[in-house]
């Protein structure tokens, strides 16, 4: 998945203490960014018996810093997912996935960035899980209607979220992926989603398939801190959310929103403490499916954010709202180039900074599929 | 391979300068671990010619330190084993072994971690070669009537210990698996085992195997020192071992000691002696195959160490007491589940902090095997 | 791939401040080395459609530094290559390639390492692109008579310059490996080469092919500095080079030489200055296949430069004269033993230490390839 993100205006460098117009999810949307590479990603899995499976997956998308002098180093391999899935009854509707895996915390977390129309996660659903994933056991249930109903719309050529359960229950470390863990207590996190067939509502309703949901999540977390460590407090970080998604045929609508509270650096105090966090995103696309050039979906992304991001340090306070006009387009099933428009406000992910800044971007990426 | 450690009671915190009920194999052993990730192998094999195959292991369960400030990240890609096996005769009885592999001193340090029962190898015979491997060149040699009885125990579902020889002669670094190497010297090892079948003593002995064999090393090495660098001064690191297995059918006994001189923090002097150090463990294990729920295997293991452990800073003294009493669990082929109880007095590998801590674990594992 | 280096005599230790004999291709030439593991790589591709292939490549040769203290550790996975190859006709003679992959600059740069005869590359024409390899964009165009000739000399066991294009115009990050991009601007390459079959030249002709070409590069880099970030100045790197290759059969003659500008430190204003920079390399070779026990290979190359070398800290100034006279035997096709004499007379690689240092070397080394 390789990026060039480039300016048409706005704040992309900015004096000491005002924020720049920077995302957490792109490190490349700075002032002297070329080409990125944003994933690359190696995944192995088997099924090793009839009832367990494995899955292996790294990316060599990490930097490694503090190499020459204080210099980075790029493209170093990572594990994003090691688990194994064990399954607890012969038709594998409930199973025990053990090891590194996707928290199910939010629709959009779910979903492989490789469904994903987007270029990045909406910051108030990801603001959740940082890197969407953790160490730890989870339950996943899925009744066979509803994995048929999936089954069709996957076969329909739809972006599901991907191969996890309708019904999720988990323990996790809490701290977030590939971190060491500060304390013996775990995260507690549920979620449930449910696909709805419309056709009974009328012709106009034909196939149309409507998914409502929600997830809840009780944790602890301790940020890392600006002299180097971690935080010796460990801070309530507690969240709920709704979803709802009616997929695209052609046209849909996918709506997340979050409340909770969270740890987050309070400027006037000039230290950490828990505070309450909202946000969420609408979207609308269009899928224009065509046999001689490839399949073609344009969407609208609206999103806002008010809450901390747990994962920098001193868990800086975000201020997020954003327009993304974008077009996806996938010449071959094995490639697809998405350019995208994006209207930025933003608050940048320190601390030392204040105030927001705004910026108009063209975004384009190239991903290809293993 | 995941695990989740917790205290029943022990000395899990203490004051600066007391030690902490730490162990050298596992760092989730400490008050604040949750899940943790202790191998996530992945490895890649075959053979490229009637004479030449190649290994290629790598671990995720690498910790890049110095990430955020002085934080650290877990689950980077670092290498275990990368060599070239070249046969020197048509019937592969003598092979030469080229790249970074095991260093051929001590059993239990050459037996694969998929297929020891204990969680742990122990402290004694690991503290010859921590992490087990190096980069040199080695020569294995196995008659062909001792690859039969090795044969014919693999196919009985005995835990054996690997793909080696009975005989091995290598020269390697000496400064450990991935280390910088800081002198011109050589380590040179040398290892021999060999298996008895005891169906000649009476109908009591019918199809049981007693192994046993013997290792030595000559060395030096440079501990890296506080002050973040290596130490100038190579300290010998010589040692010899015995070590003598008689297979589990149903009953079977394991023992290991070894003895010899290395580098190790002096206390009063403050700093890095060659000092004496001898060490090993006696283990008894039950097999218990069964048609219906898989092979249950309990065991117990008291382990004795008096030495340094040179991959410490500063070459740490350990004084190691434990008694590990475990029941293994193999439901299906894949997949492994071990609870094990602890009793535990060790100090902790820090030379600045003294004394010894005490402590009882009940300790699971659950592992997965690619 | 595997080494071991030794010292006949020469300068492998000198006083603070004047050179030391070390290379910037092989960290292993030093005072204190054993065997070292200078490539262990990972490849992965496949076609995925008839127009869409992927090449992923990952090395553990990495070390990464400040670990334990200040110290290092070796063997960490990072990224190679990562790009998808877009074919633009059906007979694929027009390609283009996103992602990381090699730079089209310098025959001996694009050639794999597997391939090579001689140990290194020259620093003359490495030291435009250290490491290779850059993220960018890049298209590639063969026309068919050309792939003809390369097809014919590669069934005949020719070492060739590896899957690229007789044309190749692309644009690239320009700052260098798995480094962060510092400035907006893209590095400008292209590459040209052509061989011609000189069998119309005579019966001594007979089979016979030359190859000849030249590549040219504009970028603007910004090297690392002492004081452990990076120069804010982007200096002026710009060069174009020739070379010419008549394949051995049996005896062959290589040559590349390189002219050009870019950063190189001044020791009399302490400080980076765009200096100018030149050199390159004459190679001779033999082949001499035999059925009985594999082909032999010997060689002489002699090289020559001056200019910075940009990748390191400070972009310090190389004064390279170096002989290498080399035999390389590929007993088996997987295996490559090569035994090279090296006189060399370099500068270090570090703007602190002033003055050349001199040395004889034999070197070895095992390949092994996947």
């Amino acid at each position: 998945q390789m990026r060039y993100n480039a300016f048409l205006s706005g704040d992309d460098t900015a004096p000491a203490g005002v924020s720049r117009l920077r995302s957490v999810h792109d490190s490349s949307i700075n002032d002297r960014s070329g080409f990125s590479l944003r994933r690359v990603r190696l995944a192995f899995q088997g099924d090793i018996s009839d009832r367990v499976s494995l899955y292996l997956q790294s990316d060599f998308g990490s930097a490694v810093t503090n190499q020459a002098g204080s210099e980075r180093r790029e493209h170093f391999a990572q594990l994003r997912d090691a688990y194994a899935d064990i399954s607890l009854d012969k038709r594998k509707t409930l199973r025990l996935r053990a090891g590194q895996s996707k928290v199910p915390y939010g629709w959009e977390n779910m979903q492989s960035s490789s469904n994903r129309l987007t270029l990045d996660r909406s910051d108030a659903i990801n603001s959740a899980v940082p890197g969407e994933r953790d160490l730890g056991l989870v339950a996943y249930y899925t009744p066979p209607s509803v994995q048929k109903i999936w089954d069709d719309l996957g076969h329909d050529g739809q972006k599901l979220f991907g191969n996890y359960g309708a019904f999720g229950l988990g323990v996790f470390n809490g701290q977030g992926i590939n971190r060491t863990e500060q304390n013996s207590g775990l995260m507690k996190v549920a979620f449930a989603t449910w696909p709805f067939r419309l056709d009974g509502l009328g012709d106009a309703f034909e196939g149309q398939v409507l998914e409502v949901g929600g997830s809840a999540m009780l944790n602890e977390v301790q940020p890392e801190t600006r002299n180097g460590s971690v935080s010796t407090i460990a801070y309530k970080d507690n969240r709920a959310g709704l979803h709802a998604i009616l997929y695209p045929q052609p046209i849909g609508i996918q709506a997340e929103w979050n409340w909770g509270k969270g740890p987050q650096f309070d400027v006037a105090t000039q230290s950490i403490r828990t505070k309450p966090l909202s946000g969420g995103y609408v979207q609308m696309m269009v899928r224009l499916p065509s046999d001689d050039f490839g399949a073609l979906m344009p969407y609208a992304r609206w999103q806002h954010y008010r809450g901390g991001w747990k994962a920098s340090t001193n868990a800086p306070r975000l201020e997020t709202d954003e327009l993304e006009l974008g077009l996806e387009w996938q010449p071959w099933k094995a490639l697809e180039l998405t350019v995208a428009y994006a209207r930025m406000k933003r608050a940048e992910a320190d601390e030392r900074r204040t105030g927001r800044a705004e910026g108009d971007l063209i975004r384009t990426q190239l991903q290809w599929n293993y």
